[in-house]
């Protein structure tokens, strides 16, 4: 058998980069892991060598190799000359070099949720921010001119700026004159200005001795999850990103039980606890964003915010009662400008508080927000935006014409809901793998370090993991075929020794084992856990997730159908919600939550509802075309939709009832 | 001698009006007293028969008499036919009317505080009001029209009249969704529009089921007394008026004393208690006008308040410390629109606070609002207005020019800091005559009760009383040569059995006599008064009288001089402030409070400051006037000037060191 030689170079400063190890000679038809292994690499196969994780990509510098699978891999990555290392097969001499494994490693080592975000082009604060600073120099009084502090101001700012009238609180006129006196009569002062026009109404914001920096907020409450950026409005960038849970979670999980606490009255709940909650939430929040960027709260003038109907409802304390109930109306979907000291923010008390506008009791500002940073309004391509948070909501169109729905998900696909759900942070397990002959799994943990849980990417991997392997069958159900019980006994000791680590009976695992509630798998043994139990999946876990991918499928197809729309007219599919950003196509298509189109047709746009809210943030003109797409958007009710409720049931499978709107699922069960 | 018939008639219906009494034959010279003495009827002399009162005036029907004097009547009155009955000699025969006594007291009888209030000829309150009410009918939502409930309603108004932008706050909007359900989509809508033109923004001050009236507050904050007036703004009428001491008073009686306390701190006084102080003065006397009206508090929607700008400082919790301190600046004079919760006003929390504009730190919108009232700013005539409070602030010119100053007077003449002076209520002493042989007074008292102590225009009365009778003299010492000493004691038995009535030795009496705190006047006895105790004014009260109208002398004096206008060229004098209804020009002038001008040039206006306020509230266009007048007029600061300390203590003299400015006194002088 010919020979070829096949040498590796390391791509990683640290380890002496580039400099070529030996060269090693292997026979045809040996794939790059092996030869790789021979020459004394060991490159990571989280997957146990299946093609399917896409970690053990490699570039091939010279000659070529026969390519078995080329999943995980764009087509510019396949020109580039990456291939998977254990899908390629040495068939001639070749130089790979093996990218830095490290590079992965580092990257997942910052949270997760801090982001790159860039600054938008050509952002100019001058023209587009809404909050500015103008230094002033007054004369100081005399015996001769006697005119009062506050006009002595707005006479300054009118000669020195172009601002005519100025609107004031009376907390901050009252210290307006010793902030003059304490400045000798030179100040900065901070304004804030809806228009770029200054000969409209000003609105005083503080007046210091010394320029301040200007500081404000981007913040997405969800159901679940609350977002906050800490943004420099000057240069636009972003300094720190915090998101928690909301704090109105243990009040229920999704909006209806929120708004029947807050409605309840007495010991059963209140809507001003419910807004203390999350007003606690968005403060502790507000508090390490400033810390860690080193920013005082008092250098923080404007906060705008995005939310879901019921949780800017709750967040205001105005009643959500109507949403709840049937014809489903909204007490308010523009909420006119407030104050931070309204709300008890813990920034500037006469900070801009901007809540962005919603369309209907289910498609709030986090949707019009989100329609915003998708450019979905922009193009003639149809586009499907859809957010996936605790409540899926779909926006279908162009910059035409623009219709919306909503559906209840439920909070299982941000980590809620689950035994061993969590956000997407440091310690979730984002990405499993699991071998279909030993039904071991593999997985990837944010930040490298032991997992704590399981985020929503984690848990739609595991979905079609299990589902592809037969640990769970098309009904959601777990197999408990795979269960070594009694009779495999004699075996059993093997397990004892190596607990979690291998195979001791062919076709059967200790993974799949009756737990508390029934039938659960253990996707890591406590050992190898942060807090030292297992981690598992259970039953009701899975029936969780399949009812929100259910709910969300349900609401695009019918969506779709109700405009006329074929989905397969659909040009781009654009994704939202805080785990859009991590989520597999592949495998989201083969649970069914996503429909089986071409996958460069997906996009994954993370949190859109706090990019959108960042653009508003920024720029006057942005803010303006929120409320421009708010009134354009079509609301369409499907709560009285049987078709809805139909598609719902027909999507409680795996991938679907109809496997025939999935070929490509169906394409790969045959394979496995 | 030659015998008349004279004829009494009494205009009196509960009497039996009109019924000419049995004729009585006098002889010639006869005093038209004498001889109603003689036909039995008891015509009132408070003074004695001196001619000085002017209670005793009667209406000649028939038939002519002698008038040695007509002091108190004016040409008019002489030229319908009326005469002093004490000044009046028979000289033929006559029929003689005697107005009815009873009127007098009747009149009194109310409290003085009520006075009546014209509404301005022409009010329409539908383009001249800036709260306003509309009723509406929305369309309730359904499952085809799930608008939300606050659009609804902007829309409703938008469709129904001509708003188009509509601004709401966070308290309002919790309570529209439940507003609307209850009123079962038909409601009327309270709102604010500053300007006529509905198109510019308005503000939503509330939501009812049913049409709510409309009621507003003027309220005029002095530094000594507080006045409150409930007007419905539909009809334009004033429904109660309540006054009462600024509660601020015992932490100070003047302006300066006020800020001292405001800025102390600590347990030596803070600006927050001063705040509390006169709203708590103003929330009750909104109760009690509120009750007296039988008004809901919350149908209150606004409250246009002026006060001098330590006042108002005061009131907003405003630092006032620059007012105090050269180069006395306030830190604002023109305020901008706040709310009753802003400042804890016990009306509807949403109801407009519109504080009035001021000039300088001590020229307010008292003054502003005064010179509105006093229409001094529409016409040609050079006329100068004062006010008279615990400040005196002059303002002097006409429609082409308003300059204005300012003079510390002190509360002597609101009857703060004299011994037994008061406001000019059910109860004060309001006039008072001394016969100049017996010393003894008598006096009238507002409500016709007995004395409870003495209000400005007594004191005035008095003051000028005691320096004609020679009881004070120029220097304003009491005349302790009129004391009744040991050597008179086998006199003094008289008075023992009679005291206070009589005059026991002659030139001499009882009621000159050593206080306290010195020399004092006894005014009324123990016996007399309402407490049971005797009204006096002390050697210290005519010190503090004195320094406050030389203040209020030296201020219009020195204006003049400094914008070269003689005083003699005044065409009008018009004097405002609480008490400035009330007093007798004769006797301000003779004390010097006042010129020595023709006494037709001076009008007495009241409290002009309310009246103003009251006109702002009613009237869009007039408190467009206000701020006018206010930006036309020029301070002159007075309180630098070595011209008005020399004038000031040239005035502190009864009349003043040169009795060549006061020649009418002089000649009462010669004549007394």
């Amino acid at each position: 058998m010919a020979q070829h030689l096949v040498t590796f170079h390391l791509d990683d400063p640290s380890l002496g980069a580039h400099a070529p190890l030996h060269p090693v000679h292997v026979p045809t038809g040996t794939l790059v892991t092996e030869a790789a292994h021979t020459a004394g690499v060991e490159i990571t196969q989280p997957c146990g060598g299946q093609g399917r994780c896409g970690r053990c990509a490699v570039h091939i510098s010279q000659g070529d190799v026969r390519r078995r699978s080329m999943l995980r891999l764009t087509s510019e990555d396949v020109a580039a000359g990456y291939t998977l290392a254990c899908q390629s097969v040495v068939e001639g001499d070749v130089s790979v070099t093996v990218p830095p494994q490290e590079k992965i490693e580092r990257r997942l080592a910052t949270d997760r949720v801090v982001a790159e975000v860039e600054v938008p082009i050509g952002y100019d604060a001058r023209s587009m921010q809404a909050i500015q600073r103008v230094s002033l120099e007054l004369t100081p009084p005399s015996m001769d001119d006697q005119t009062d502090d506050w006009s002595r101001l707005v006479t300054a700012l009118r000669q020195q700026t172009d601002i005519v009238d100025v609107d004031v609180s009376l907390p901050l006129l009252r210290r307006i004159g010793s902030i003059l006196r304490d400045a000798e009569w030179n100040v900065s002062a901070v304004f804030e200005s809806e228009i770029r026009n200054l000969k409209s109404k000003i609105r005083l914001l503080d007046l210091r001795s010394v320029e301040p920096p200007l500081y404000g907020l981007a913040i997405d409450i969800g159901t679940t999850t609350v977002s906050c950026w800490l943004v420099d409005l000057i240069s636009g960038k972003v300094m720190a990103q915090t998101a928690e849970y909301n704090g109105q979670i243990a009040r229920g999980e999704d909006v209806i039980s929120r708004i029947i606490y807050a409605t309840a009255g007495g010991r059963n709940g209140s809507s001003a606890e419910m807004q203390a909650l999350v007003i606690e939430t968005i403060n502790s929040l507000i508090v390490a964003a400033c810390e860690k960027a080193k920013v005082d709260p008092q250098d923080v003038f404007k906060a705008t915010i995005a939310g879901n109907s019921t949780m800017i409802h709750l967040l205001l304390d105005i009643p959500a009662s109507s949403i709840r109930l049937a014809p489903f109306v909204t007490a308010i979907n523009h909420v006119p400008p407030l104050k931070a000291i309204d709300l008890g923010l813990k920034i500037n008390p006469e900070a801009a508080i901007d809540c962005l506008p919603g369309v209907a009791s289910y498609v709030g500002a986090d949707i019009t927000a989100g329609v915003l940073s998708s450019g979905m309004g922009d193009g003639e391509q149809l586009t499907l935006f859809m957010d996936v948070g605790t409540n899926g909501e779909i926006v279908l169109g162009n910059r035409d014409w623009l219709v919306t729905c909503a559906c209840s998900a439920g909070p299982a696909f941000e980590g809620a809901g689950v035994v061993n759900g969590m956000r997407a942070t440091r310690g979730a397990i984002e990405e499993v793998w699991i071998n279909g002959e030993t039904f071991e799994p593999s997985y990837r943990v944010i930040g490298n370090t032991k997992p704590r849980g399981i985020c929503g990417s984690g848990l739609i991997a595991l979905l079609s993991e299990m589902f592809l392997t037969g640990v769970l069958d098309k009904g959601g159900n777990l197999n408990s075929s795979l269960m070594i019980v009694e009779e495999d006994s004699p075996h059993f000791a093997v397990h004892e020794k190596l607990p979690g680590d291998g195979v001791s009976v062919r076709g059967k695992t200790r993974r799949v084992r009756q737990g508390e509630h029934g039938l659960e798998y253990v996707v890591a043994w406590a050992k190898e856990t942060w807090h030292g139990k297992d981690i598992v999946i259970t039953h009701v876990d899975v029936d969780n997730l399949l009812r929100a991918k259910a709910a969300i499928y349900a609401g695009y197809t019918v969506l779709a159908e109700r405009v006329g729309v074929p989905l397969e007219s659909v040009e781009r599919f654009l994704i939202g919600g805080s785990f859009g950003k991590y989520i597999n196509v592949e495998k989201a298509v083969q649970i069914g939550l996503l429909p089986d189109l071409p996958w460069e047709q997906f996009q994954f746009l993370g949190n859109t509802s706090v990019k959108g809210t960042y653009l508003a943030l920024l720029n006057r003109n942005e803010r303006a075309r929120i409320t421009e797409i708010a009134s354009r958007m079509t609301y369409i009710e499907l709560s009285a939709d049987n078709l809805f409720y139909e598609a719902f049931t027909s999507a409680l499978f795996l991938p679907h009832t109809d496997l025939d709107k999935f070929p490509s699922v169906a394409q790969a069960l045959t394979k496995a």
